[in-house]
């Protein structure tokens, strides 16, 4: 009977039976497989197929020509054909979170086998991790894990209850008097509360630093920043429809306004430290426009202040609307002259906005305005953002005990 | 600048240029579309594509024999090809939750537009909601949301921490001083701490149920059952690896030996009301089991009992190395001199351990043990177990003030 039973575990997947739940349904090969030198091999199964491409950000990219400019297209590589396999071999690749995705005769498609995908905006990629150097606070390692939850504060500004990422430090739920810390982590246009957990691998860059003694133990604060948007798709009450294409009140300057709701929640339902000195905010890209101008709004909120990659003027077509993006100047002043701790911009030599920020920077050069600036190669990607990430979070907070 | 920012913005994706960020590359179709009559539509795009079928669990499906017995195989729909767009539409769907792959000339791949997954153990299908009837109850509505969290307790069993996912109700955080009932609830084999929240629903109908007053403010507290595992794939240290196909302790007894560790870390942690009127546990297939004989090994931790087509005798082959799976009958007879408030047996008609139940609850009916029973028509899927959730929920805590 024991052993029947097992058996006809087993035997549902395999079959597809329907009537049955899927249980295991095994390929009977491993795509991609990380060999121990860090070359990856890639496979894919087909009797049917003539031609499989694979393409990932960890091939060499080409320049193409665009109305908008020059950029960088994605590398491909083929697949070797034997019998009904294909397989492709990477050269050694550096420590990283990559991603890619097949093409199957012309049609973009994910790596069946493999289980591991990211949504990035509408895309879903394939993501597959080589470990070493800074790449292996990516990884979930051996030491004491931090929660991660989704919880949902009433917003009055917008008349709704909206989603919110929230990690808690090891420890948190033992340490019941303790107080924290907070940084407000916000993500790009495109992205949702769910980005920085997910591409970010905001969780695990954390439990890892904090185990280091690289970082102070924080309460991490990831919020929705498309003022359309309760959550991210599938979570509302729009169901599973598409990402929206439009958002048209993003950057109309209502996020910064109501930036202060969200403090106000966090700081009412967990224990934190509820001063300047023990908060920071940092966004990449749209979320660097919402930093900037929320610490610049409100300038006693935070003494800590990272740009990633910011586009660091308003981007919405609404401006006007908005007290947030008036009289910058004496906002940027007001802030400066109270000596934030910390004013850190980060950028990519490859990056849309590098000029953008590099006028910036002059501006604040010329008005003798501190700032911390990392550059990196390469542009507007998630690989730099993690890196800003771990650059960032080792100087905040450095004044707390 | 503002213009060209937000042009600059959208271009990147359409071009799939890799130096930034992926934004929109919106797909000029939608797939699956739910029309207003409850039919859908399937499109798949291609212009090398020779055949393409929809297969999902919506589709008549149809019997196949094999050496385990007859099973209900999937059915198949093909999309008629028009051009290099393939389109399916169904007949009108009963109200629910559905999962679907395409099969492009053979290859089994999840729809390219659709980014809304599920991973059932290693098989990631496509899903979508016919809204309706109960299953408005797996939607997210405007009602107000309760928080998922991803936990780590300290397992002494197993020497290292295990990820939970509990869900505390909307308005935990705010009152502060309200203490809480808790349902420990088990996924089957293959599962894990994601199933029931991903697959089960289990916060959208506990959200809608608690809103509807059907069902009182509970915790819910969804551990990992497979002994082996420390956490869903890819949330460990293994990194991104397929779900294995080993799990050898599952059903060593140890997992229901040591459930009141789990218990512990929870009241230790959640505002609880920690006695035996407010611990319900239930649990799916294998995490019948481990409800079944946890609650027989413990018989004053739970009031309520539900066991969801559960396997009601033991699947492991070590059993002999367990206590927990000697003297049943002794302990059974313990539990139910100990009147529980709710001994509840679900089961569909089709499913392979229907037989099994039935011998069991014959066994009941002998000795005058009195249960709730539950017969649904189908197998052993999760439509079942999100039903039955449903069912059982409204049947716990009653006698909590």
């Amino acid at each position: 009977m024991k052993k029947l039973l097992f058996t006809a575990f087993c035997a549902c997947t395999a079959l597809g039976a329907y009537s049955q739940q899927a249980i295991w349904g095994v390929p009977p090969f491993v795509s991609p497989e990380v060999n121990a030198d860090n070359t990856v091999t890639f496979r894919f199964q087909s009797p049917a197929a003539k031609e499989v491409y694979v393409s990932g950000d960890f091939l060499p990219t080409h320049k193409i020509k665009t109305p908008y400019g020059e950029f960088d297209a994605p590398g491909t590589a083929k697949l070797t054909k034997n019998g009904d396999m294909f397989e492709y071999t990477t050269e050694a690749l550096d420590p990283e979170l990559y991603s890619y995705s097949f093409y199957v005769d012309s049609v973009r498609m994910p790596d069946p086998v493999n289980v591991f995908q990211i949504r990035d905006t509408n895309t879903l990629t394939n993501i597959f991790l080589v470990k070493g150097d800074y790449a292996t606070d990516y990884a979930v390692n051996d030491v004491p894990h931090g929660t991660v939850s989704k919880i949902w504060y009433p917003s009055k500004t917008y008349g709704t209850d909206r989603r919110l990422t929230v990690y808690t430090p090891a420890g948190y739920e033992q340490n019941k008097n303790q107080r924290y810390p907070v940084l407000y982590l916000c993500h790009g246009m495109g992205g949702d509360e769910n980005a920085w957990t997910e591409l970010g691998r905001a969780a695990q860059i954390l439990d890892n630093m904090i185990a280091q003694g690289k970082v102070k133990p924080m309460i991490v604060v990831m919020p929705n920043g498309n003022a359309d948007m309760q959550a991210a798709p599938g979570e509302t009450k729009a169901g599973f429809l598409p990402p929206t294409t439009a958002l048209p009140r993003t950057g109309d300057g209502s996020f910064e306004m109501a930036f202060p709701e969200i403090i106000s929640f966090i700081e009412a339902n967990y224990r934190t430290i509820p001063k300047k000195e023990a908060r920071a905010m940092a966004g990449l890209s749209m979320g660097g426009m919402h930093t900037r101008f929320t610490s610049a709004q409100y300038p006693d909120l935070f003494d800590y202040v990272g740009l990633f990659s910011a586009a660091v003027q308003p981007i919405s077509q609404n401006i006007e609307k908005s007290d947030v993006y008036k009289d910058m100047e004496a906002k940027l002043k007001t802030q400066f002259d109270k000596k934030p701790k910390l004013y850190w911009i980060g950028i990519g030599t490859a990056d849309f906005l590098y000029d953008s920020n590099k006028q910036f920077r002059a501006q604040l050069d010329k008005l003798g305005y501190p700032y911390t600036y990392f550059e990196s190669p390469e542009g507007h990607i998630w690989k730099n953002w993690r890196i800003y990430l771990r650059e960032f979070l080792p100087k905040l907070f450095v004044t707390l005990k």
